[in-house]
């Protein structure tokens, strides 16, 4: 049971597949977690409300605490979809808690990555985070989204793939192992690409992302050097992001780590693994939020 | 009026927002045209087969020629959607005339474009095609659409743009003036840039192309690097399809001339404009299945 001196903290990671709530105290950390439904603010904001407070009340029922306790918590909220301090503004002040703050869930992706400390994040997964966390203010390379941004993901990887089979099925380019490989996923049939991709979404793409990592650990050329291209991207973004040598860095995501062997080994020195997600990031956030008070 | 001796023959190009009949002889050529509604195959075969048939009868009328002597007429559609020889033969099969043969809209572009000869074509507008046409036989490299292909084509050089002015934006690599105009274009608002991509057609890119032609005419650096990486695969497409110096070869659409700056000098010696237009190019087709008897 909760000592009612104690400042209670929640923190909710939201997307367009569902949200998670944590609630607990300083001293005693994460009480009790529940997850619940989706809760991207760009597509529908009044259903995300109403999807973070059912879910911030069953991780509050499950820790034992009282609901009407929940106005004196601080919370930061961490949601996909919310681009401007409108958004922001919308959400926060249907929340019952006495302090809430809202941002996109890019700020605690970081946060968690990094446990809080200053430091870089590559988080690669079938999109891309760049991020740079100092001192509790973020800076962001990309995050445009698949059509114009997103280099090195797994769905930018895919599409190149796709693109390289094509090629090489019109002779343009050579075959590899890989590009082989990849076409007898099709039946070598490039037809079944060229509709494969009137209705792929990023996520589709990204299916083939593995095969890719492997393919150039195997040493396959095309492999290789689409990795390559990718990690000269990565090593881009922490450039203008103000990386220097020796500086914190973690590399996330599905495909994060993959990127290590490509990227130089200046970059990798105060190599970190991820500390936590962007749930644990919300929840950390939420605490600072009682140390400011 | 015609003369019952001769034969009729019939050209149509369909496509996705329109179709046009052309009805004429082997000796006078074209004698009436006419302009009907879409002729997509995939996306509605029975609307096609419909607009078509208006059309052809539409064309016949003006020309002085009963509806009842089209049974006689040999026909080549030229359609976009047709993908399999399934697709072909259903559609002959719905057709009244003597003869008819069915397509995709490539053949009769490129007939049409090198008005008959044997060459090569590089039709490049919102998207690319490059073909290789040897006595009556057609080979391609490309055509799988924008999202796996297109490379060169103002679809591609737009998206590539706005990839590009995201970087500039978010420091990764330095603005040019020609990044910086497209970037304007937008108010300077990389959410702007992301909300575009989001539901962009291929044609919504391509309406950046015409200022990415200019700038590299102005000698703009990525200006001049897109469409040279755009040449590149236009020359390499150009060798898959055997391609020797000396052959003849059109450069087409709204911006395939524009690469003529790009490509090197041997691949321009035997250039040509383009003699017809795929409607041109149908009939044309036509008339040589009244070779063919």
């Amino acid at each position: 049971m909760l000592d009612s001196a104690q400042t209670l903290f929640i923190g909710v990671d939201g997307g367009g597949t569902g949200c998670r709530a944590a609630v607990g105290t300083l001293s005693d950390g994460v009480l009790a977690q529940a997850d619940g439904g989706r809760a991207n603010v760009a597509s529908d904001t009044e259903l995300a409300i109403e999807n973070i407070l059912e879910t911030v009340y069953a991780a509050a029922e499950k820790a034992g605490i009282p609901r009407d306790t929940l106005h004196k918590a601080k919370a930061h909220l961490g949601l996909a979809g919310v681009m401007t301090s409108h958004d922001s503004a919308r959400v926060a002040s249907d929340m019952p808690f006495e302090t809430t703050v809202v941002t996109d869930d890019r700020s605690t992706a970081v946060t968690g990555a990094l446990g809080g400390q200053d430091g870089f994040l590559l988080s690669v997964g079938t999109g891309t985070i760049a991020a740079a966390s100092t001192a509790g203010t973020f800076q962001y390379v990309g995050g445009w989204g698949f059509h114009v941004a997103d280099q090195a993901s797994g769905a930018w990887l895919g599409r190149a793939a796709l693109e390289r089979v094509l090629l090489c099925k019109d002779g343009v380019v050579e075959h590899t192992d890989l590009t082989h490989e990849l076409f007898a996923k099709f039946d070598d049939d490039a037809n079944a690409i060229s509709t494969f991709s009137v209705s792929a979404k990023p996520g589709d793409y990204g299916t083939f992302a593995p095969d890719i990592v492997t393919g150039a650990r195997a040493g396959d050329p095309w492999g290789v050097s689409i990795m390559t291209q990718g990690a000269e991207h990565l090593v881009g973004s922490l450039r203008a992001l103000g990386f220097k040598t020796g500086d914190t860095l973690c590399l996330s995501g599905g495909l994060g780590p993959h990127y290590a062997a490509y990227l130089p080994p200046e970059s990798l020195g105060a190599r970190i693994n991820s500390c936590g997600n962007a749930l644990d990031g919300a929840f950390q956030l939420a605490k600072s939020l009682g140390a400011l008070r």
